[in-house]
């Protein structure tokens, strides 16, 4: 893995991901990038190699925006150039993560440290040697007026005393990301002032703007992975080895049409995905939203329904480590979930929606004021009338 | 009905699917028509006024491309200029649509004339005033050794002594399409030897040619229906006149989120019509074919699934005639069958998706002896191998 | 049809819906009438011609319960011995149904009189002649404290003056139930108060106790047309006529997987709808009230999706008169809105469901205290604990 | 363990698994332990103290069925006591599970001794100290005409010289079953002759006999898993403390429609399951092949999609060790191939059906020809006739 990564660093190939309009970004669109993601997830671990790995991918994100200069000479740049990893950390064990103004976790001001009180759930492990530091979300006036301004952005230096891993996370059985995961407590966690991100109670303002690209990073590489899992199905179905007299499971015409329904759908992923990119290069974040949530909510649906069939399509060894694909399924179940589950996501899209919905309706009065009085004019009918009963 | 349709005319709005390589085009590419359609598609008669209906679209195709220009002047203008209906023959109650070699429908040369006898089913009904000529494929050379050239296209005028209707079809309860769908016979139809389409026995050459824009006007239709029974749920979501104590259906959250699934999988699908429409334009009808068929696949399901949950938004009057929605629904359910039904469609993907399968087989065969060459060097377990047990 | 049910009749096999502790009764069990109805729902019009079609099955049920000893000589006798017809209106345009306490349909008492005015949708067609009456719920006191005692239910001959049929209601395109469905308005129809049903403002005691057997008949007899359409299916199946070179569509194991999951899914069905028949006859109606939901919510979704199957097995026939598939559709269609949409079923069972949950949690809290207590003696770490972590 | 099992044996609920026919069972039908099956399913490990758990329990009833005195002493009532283990072995690599006329592991006599080479995958871990022994299935007879008469299975000292463990076989990343699973080669592993079930070449005689009861074991004990993953779901739709402004999830009406809609699919199984028993109990095992294939088809699946649905209620912990859903997930996930994948499955219900399919058929034949003659006396149009077009 060091190795690959000085190769892909002097090929220039680091930070793909960050859009063109950072200075520190080697170039490419949201678009761009979508094509290399997709390229990179193929192979669980070819992100890492290039330095586009979550969750150091929005970590970079983050600071490159909201730090002021000394820190991004501290933080950003170590990350940059990839000899750091990082952490984010906000999620709490008693606190929903769709109410992030409930999260608790205590941040204090004493002379010039802050002092940090709480505990954790996820975010990467402290056991890992290469973690630096840890971006972390809590709470520094919890009687401020505005709730959404009662949350503060802080850096934790990984190995600032007083941090101890309760329990150690497993995703579905596997060690997830590198690294893994974890439950911390924080007991009096003590941090210059100075790592202060942005401004006290500005918590809300940065996690905004951390909802850019970010989010569908995981999108993007799942279609990879859907293609390489689907590559692998292709193979088990020419295979005639381990088939019934000679006949390959391909020569069936139900795992014929189960293969071309894979390919379809995954190529329909692929245009909501690339719609989301193309949409915030050319619109901005903000007008990406809904183009976000559709990515977050039908991909990881579609994978992890793809890989399902892939994995029964090798019969008992399709659950087993002979192939990868139990930890893609794995990763496609895990997106279905981070930032939020679908509902949320459907909550959002649908409330959204509903606020056009009197559009149409006073629309379509006019149109039946209209067609009623043509009707009256005409003498039809008018209880025939499509739509909604006439109200006169 | 004849009224706006003089007005479409006049004002440019006539055959706007014909693609812009026609001479006859007003001059739209299929994505530029793709949108146009979409709009139509929302009600049901629209389509009509503008000269863009099935199956005179398909029928206007062919002829621009397949005619000489005597039969131009006498059959496509008419129909170009909206003065003539025509009907495409081809299916038979006893044949299998999907294998079309097997059309028995007799046509034989007598002097200056063919004689057609046979049985056909679907087709607009003769019984339609403005139906002036069908389109019919018929088996002119049964013998020949190439099962591609025995079969011809003529042009039979609906008035031809010997036609008859043994009974109407209805689609799901409705007289689907301007005229309605019927069973024939054909007796003895005599027609005039100038009416061969092409030449004899090049019926198949083109049924293949009018594989092309047509087959996804249906697709980009239902898109802007669904837009339309989604936005009669959006209504229904808002009215508060019927529902238990003045709360309206879409303050449940169940019904919020039902919303949301119908506009991603609405949006969802526009991308995959779109592309198949942007494909033909670029690449020409023949690489279409792949996103033609995801079309005809992944499009109808998606609309009986979203106009299914928007008549059962209606409640009990979802179901009658109060709303269009049952219509529209069978409309798409009609989709998915004609032109074959969506099976057929996923079969032909699949054969050719596995036609590459040896080729990801080779290359993950080849991965293989490098890893075993390379774990053998360094003494690593080969037998941890993702992909396949190395074969060694 | 008048000559089978005279047929049906001197054999005894009227009214064999009506459950044995009733007097009028031939003496099935619900559970013995399931198997019956199941054979019945074969054929669409089999019902009737053994006096089985609802509405009347529910109004019989309703009149021998509720009706004093001369209301049963008038109206429940000639439907018992089928020489009325009956019709049950409840359903108005502009209340929802699922909130009954909102009818507006007004009853009031003139003299020795009732005056009904309102506006009626659904309910067999006044057009039928053997059309002799209405059971019609109104509302007698809308003033009444208790919104449970403001109803009251009367009987209405279908000759009265005054009422009027907007207009027919199709389902699905379909005239559905025999003589049809409308919406009318009642203007002063004066009624007897002999035609009372049960006393003023006791509506509600009475359309809970019709809320039997009756309401699951229909599941009944979706599982009969279920069979019906899958025999078609398979008839399908090994017809070689119609199919690519005498191959038939049941040689495609993807077509052999359609027929195994529907035969799958139709017994799983059965199971249902005879557990909760068996549940009525052991228990009681009231202790049906779950098993009843269980089957209106699942069955007609498993049977719109068995047929529609079958109709796709049969190409573009499948949605034409050829077959009686549409109809078979259509009727389930309509059986998973008729008495509320399943959504509204899901809601009762799933509020049901959550009261038990405190029993649940109280129950894991005890475990939790317990296993902490063990641990803590064991000195095993207490936060791998499964369920929910430990609160101490 | 060690504890439970022993208080288990005494208070006589050893084996309860084994039907009341066998004289070595405790008397329970396969309805009853139906039952209990479920109450043991809700934890993982509750099988194992009353020795019902797989595959111990198929070799028991292997054993107790085919075994001679001397071996019935050898090696069941080891495994009936509970003071020994033993593994089943069949699968191989490179052979189809779903043709196992296929397996190619060698069985060769040399004196008094078998000789046995080949490469085995799945069946417990030899790691496992308390395996004592394994079934296993191989080829003694290769040229033998009849290809069911060329297998054998064998008896296998676990301490076996020659029998090495390649890799463990993780399933979904978990180290499944007790002792985990694995690949094996046997090389030169010698076996006294003593050790050979029933007779040389009589394996799928045996085999046949396995396919009991203890095919459906999973499904019962899926039932009571997916029951322990709703109760999971509902104390977390009611839990205050991790939601939003101490609002439930529970208090949204989608998830109240989630749980309604677990609770009837999990009820709905429970029927499917416990008929296939209730079949076995009174019609014998083979008669029972049918209601086998549908529980080991549908019961997987539903499970999956329940406790995947209970994990998705969890948010982000719902996916960790926190609760046991990811294991139960895992579990039913593996079942739904364990025996063959359900595709198999439904293609031996399938072909049966086909079988009937021609009874249907005539009989249809035979309702059409009477319908034509009675429609030809009344003069009746006979192409409206239901079903196929009559071809008179």
């Amino acid at each position: 893995m060091h190795e690959l990564r000085e190769k892909a660093k002097k090929k220039g190939l680091f930070n793909l991901f960050l859009p063109k309009h950072f200075e520190e970004s080697p170039g490419l669109t949201n678009l761009e990038y979508g094509v290399c993601a997709e390229i990179m997830g193929r192979v669980y671990w070819a992100q890492q190699t290039m330095n586009c790995h979550a969750p150091d991918t929005g970590n970079i994100e983050l600071l490159a925006k909201y730090c002021n200069p000394s820190q991004k000479k501290k933080f950003l740049l170590p990350l940059l150039e990839g000899t750091a990893c990082s952490a984010y950390s906000m999620t709490e064990p008693d606190v929903a993560s769709s109410d992030a103004t409930q999260i608790g976790c205590r941040i204090t001001r004493e002379g010039n440290e802050y002092v940090i009180n709480g505990r954790k759930i996820f975010g990467n492990s402290i056991l890992n040697a290469d973690l630096k530091f840890i971006i972390l979300m809590g709470c520094s006036d919890p009687t401020n007026e505005d709730e959404w301004n009662r949350h503060s952005m802080v850096i934790v230096p990984a190995d600032a005393p007083g941090i101890t891993q309760v329990r150690n996370m497993s995703i579905m059985g596997y060690d997830h990301a590198p690294g893994g995961h974890g439950e911390y407590i924080y007991k009096n966690v003590r941090i210059p002032v100075e790592n202060m991100n942005l401004g006290e109670g500005r918590a809300f303002e940065i996690a905004q703007g951390r909802l850019g690209p970010g989010r569908i990073h995981h999108c993007m590489r799942l279609i990879g992975q859907c293609e390489r899992a689907y590559e692998l199905a292709l193979i088990r179905c020419v295979d005639t080895r381990k088939t019934p007299r000679e006949k390959s499971i391909g020569s069936f015409d139900s795992n014929i049409e189960r293969i071309a329904q894979m390919r379809l759908e995954i190529d329909q992923a692929r245009h909501v995905v690339f719609n989301a990119a193309d949409t915030m290069d050319i619109h901005g974040n903000k007008a990406g939203r809904y183009a976000i949530a559709q990515s977050k909510i039908l991909i990881p649906i579609m994978a992890t329904k793809v890989i399902d069939e892939c994995m029964q399509m090798y019969g008992g060894q399709g659950l087993t480590q002979h192939t990868p694909l139990p930890e893609m399924w794995t990763y496609a179940r895990f997106v279905r979930i981070a930032d939020g589950p679908d509902s949320a996501h459907r909550h959002q899209v649908g409330r959204d929606e509903l606020k056009t919905a009197e559009i149409y309706k006073e629309r379509d009065k006019e149109y039946r004021r209209k067609y009623i009085k043509l009707a009256n004019e005409k003498g039809v009918e008018v209880e025939t009338f499509h739509g909604v009963t006439p109200e006169v």
